[in-house]
């Protein structure tokens, strides 16, 4: 039987579980492919720490450079993360000749366009299903099964830290700060979460969706992104009691103008929506293509286990080929990268959708007027209103949900509501999608 | 810029989409492929009427040989339906050396054995996306991306007609005849409906996922299936009361000692399980993978669009190959026909799960002793109970959900209480799945 040989990169969580994935279903994955595959090295900086999982000492090394420039590996797995080192190991191994595969979206949202163009240029292809949506298959679905259709729209829960606190929040009543540090502290989190509840890591991920779905390079930094530490148990119910769940949500549009929308922050979708009931560690991908209608994908966005499967099932792709003697048999977002269009993201102040406003307000006759006044004067028109809660307290929220407003307008006229001195506290908005 | 030709066997329904979609997407498609796809002959017995597509007269046919055997095709798309004369086109296209695309379940699940070993004999690929879930890429997830894994469970929502009218005879409260005669007149439910709704078709798909997730070539008469058309909305309330949707759900398990389950009926699920929400129109794919954990794909199971869009996935996928001047990649089933194993499917008198029974008795003391006596000399032990409606009438359902028990028992106890003197209508059984 012929035999594949890897060479891994990065022996953290997701490298033990693609090195556990390997010896507990070696056999099957042999009779699946009718080859062998041989991890025959593994490099790290740490090659001493007991992950659990046991293997030949032997096969471990420090030296990156080893496994990229040993003529006998025939794919390499890139599981560091971050920019750097990865981007100069993968071109290195794309220079080499070796099929690559990565979980890494950080460093294919910023240097896909370099690394994809490289692996073009060789002959051998770069598979990242594990970058996006950990377990769900939806890279391979965009570029392969669903590959007929014209995609209208993209959307994603693709953050499960994010998405685990939103839930609790959402079932428990518990605000930001007190989930994020109980995450933490149950290892949900990560130490520096930043990237995470701030969006990066989905934005990241987005990018990668959004190349695929219309065929662009994106630039990443065209990507509005805004995270979810500033939402409050509040408007969650205010959002709960107008039918709506709050999700951070990649969103990904075409317009028939050649433009795209590609942004990311906390949105309120209908309750009733399959994507709305996506919770705690699950990520879930909504695409609608002009054939298919609307296919949606859900699964286990992290963790080692869902994500070494997405890990294998690339290797197992290259294998399949290399089996046979071929090289690579697609490119990295589809087509060649010399297809790819440039693509104009609408400026953030250009969107246009529904928002939920929450003021701040002294309980005072007037308030209302002057408030709706001023949207009024920016063509805002209001869908419902609701002051639910009467305290004695000075300070008394009122929740108003617009119908369709372009984003420059919202903020202009929040700005301006700001100044009021009727106002107690910055004013906030969540924008809605009604149409997923 | 390359060619590749194609031969369609078949001009109804989906035949039309794949036009439709050839020609709307076709510049979209060369881009992402590197290659032209050149439909260069359709077959059909009506070569005359007006599909609503515009195609040259001269590429259509009714002589299917003249695209079997002309040497200058590359892929042949089956979507005839049936056995015969499918099951003969399909030989003689592999025989003759093409790639085969077929949407084809009833053909695949009862001849899939002869048709992959000819394929795999011959080095070509016979590849069925649109078999399974309509525009829903999960024979390809399963197959490629999630081949990694080790899969316990498989469960679907996978016939669109049965699907609609639970989804009416839920939300509306309505018969099934009554949606049956109406979904007829509107299309949605053929004329003759047998296949759709006595779990024919769902017990065809279901044999396919079998294959593929537990390497198995089944005998498709060990699949136990059951229709929906002795349902009444009453069970469908009862199961609103205890918190579970009715759907038609295949089943596909395997135990630890290598047995499998496949069955086809209609099941109980919790409300709150992301499959229970899975309307109308759209099927649903649920499996659950040793590494992966749950993935689930949900999208339009059928329709002229979502289906093309599937059988074109398959046709650039060997396209693809074909361009690079590269033969088979995958087999059939997930793994060359020789690796498949035998494994047995569990008679459906052995299977062990929780039951909800519906009896129709008089109103009378003792009703509920005697039956329930009769469920306890079968080791059928009782978890709730409900006697709702007291009419004036004389006959009262009593409705008993059951712990696990085995279907052997349960059948034996019903048979049991069916000759009571108190019994006043045949008892019914539902199978409930807690545990997806």
């Amino acid at each position: 039987m012929k035999e594949i040989k890897v060479g891994l990169l990065g022996f953290g969580t997701i490298g033990t579980g693609v090195v556990k994935l390997l010896q507990n279903n070696g056999e099957l994955l042999a009779e699946r492919l009718g080859c062998r595959l041989r991890l025959v090295r593994i490099a790290d900086l740490d090659i001493s720490s007991d992950r659990g999982v046991r293997v030949d000492a032997g096969i471990l090394t420090s030296d990156a450079m080893s496994i990229l420039d040993d003529p006998e590996i025939d794919v390499v797995i890139e599981l560091i993360g971050g920019y750097e080192p990865a981007r100069t190991f993968v071109l290195r191994a794309i220079e080499n000749g070796k099929q690559v595969v990565t979980a890494n979206k950080a460093l294919l949202a910023l240097h896909g366009r370099e690394i994809f163009s490289a692996a073009a240029e060789k002959g051998v292809e770069v598979l990242f299903e594990a970058a996006v949506g950990g377990g769900i298959p939806i890279i391979t679905s965009l570029k392969e099964n669903l590959c007929g259709n014209r995609f209208r729209s993209v959307f994603g829960i693709l953050n499960g830290t994010c998405n685990y606190i939103l839930s609790r929040m959402t079932h428990e009543g518990e605000e930001f700060a007190t989930v994020l540090a109980e995450a933490q502290q149950a290892g949900y989190a990560e130490a520096d979460p930043t990237f995470d509840i701030e969006g990066v890591d989905t934005a990241h991920k987005l990018a990668l969706l959004v190349g695929l779905c219309f065929g662009t390079n994106i630039d990443f930094a065209a990507i509005h992104s805004e995270g979810i530490s500033s939402l409050t148990s509040q408007d969650i119910r205010f959002a709960d009691q107008f039918g709506y769940r709050i999700k951070l949500l990649a969103i990904g549009k075409r317009h028939d103008d050649g433009t795209i929308e590609a942004r990311v922050h906390p949105t309120m979708i209908p309750k009733h929506y399959p994507l709305a009931d996506v919770d705690g560690a699950y990520n879930a991908v909504r695409v609608v293509g002009d054939f298919v209608g609307p296919v949606m994908q859900y699964g286990l966005g992290a963790g080692m286990d869902a994500t070494a499967s997405a890990v294998v099932g690339d290797l197992m792709a290259l294998a399949r080929n290399l089996v046979r003697g071929q090289g690579a048999r697609t490119h990295g977002l589809g087509c060649h990268p010399g297809q790819l269009r440039e693509l104009q993201v609408r400026p953030m102040a250009d969107v246009v959708t529904q928002y939920y406003l929450r003021f701040t307000t002294v309980d005072r006759p007037g308030v209302l007027a002057a408030i709706s006044g001023i949207l009024g004067q920016h063509q805002i028109s209001i869908a419902s209103m609701v002051q639910p809660e009467r305290h004695e307290a000075e300070a008394v929220p009122i929740v108003i949900m617009t119908h369709e407003a372009r984003e420059r307008d919202v903020q202009a006229a929040l700005q301006q509501i700001d100044q009021l001195d009727i106002v107690r506290e910055k004013s906030h908005l969540i924008r809605i999608e009604n149409q997923l």
